[in-house]
């Protein structure tokens, strides 16, 4: 397989934003977005294939600890703006389980606060995956 | 002004990504979007107030850079994939002037390739931004 390569476009004015455009003073937006992986960890094999994940969520404690979480991290890093959004449910393999939206007015606290965000989001909150193995 | 808050939303099913979605193997998309804000640092002045910047890139040389600092991160980080728009010429205050589109297979390493190529871009390569100062 060749590795892959930049892909580098330089396009006449503005570019349209890929999410909404943030607030006046933002100077950047970062988002990172999840999606499911066709191998899971399983016992007795160091990975498995599976068909999709099964998300069940303690709502509305989940809901709670995000938005606590969330807004530690704004407070902390002087965020201008926090958006997550999470699925419950089946997410088949390649869909996209959450999205992560922050709004900074430089990118190094978005770059912070988005690896802390999630390691806290994993750690904390009251979320399960279920594999779904493909049999 | 009130401080920004965390919103939580939790859907049933799989989250339509923002950009398209990444190769099968990517378990993250990271997408950094620059904008123009509304103050920049002048002479004589802390900072002063602008209407937009003026981008100038000497290309292809800029394209040719960018393509070399982003292969170089793509081997380093062993990502899947990396694309970058950005503009030239005229972007007014509030405007997106570089989107970074980064897929790996895990977050990690999409988060440090992200730092470290706009650190990379804004040293190394010939794209000049002019203010257009508010008189």
């Amino acid at each position: 397989m060749t590795p892959p390569r930049t892909q580098v476009t330089i396009v006449e004015g503005p570019i349209v934003p890929a999410v909404s455009a943030p607030s006046a003073g933002a100077g950047g937006l970062l988002v990172f977005e999840g999606f499911v992986r066709e191998l899971e960890p399983r016992e007795g094999e160091p990975t498995a294939r599976i068909e999709a994940l099964n998300y069940q969520a303690y709502e509305p404690m989940a809901q709670t600890m995000i938005a606590r979480v969330g807004d530690e991290l704004i407070e902390r890093h002087k965020l201008l703006g926090l958006t997550v959004i999470h699925s419950r449910g089946r997410v088949p393999v390649g869909g996209c389980s959450i999205r992560v939206v922050i709004a900074s007015r430089h990118r190094k606290e978005a770059l912070a606060a988005m690896d802390q965000f999630i390691d806290r989001l994993k750690q904390d909150v009251p979320i399960w995956k279920e594999p779904v193995w493909r049999s």
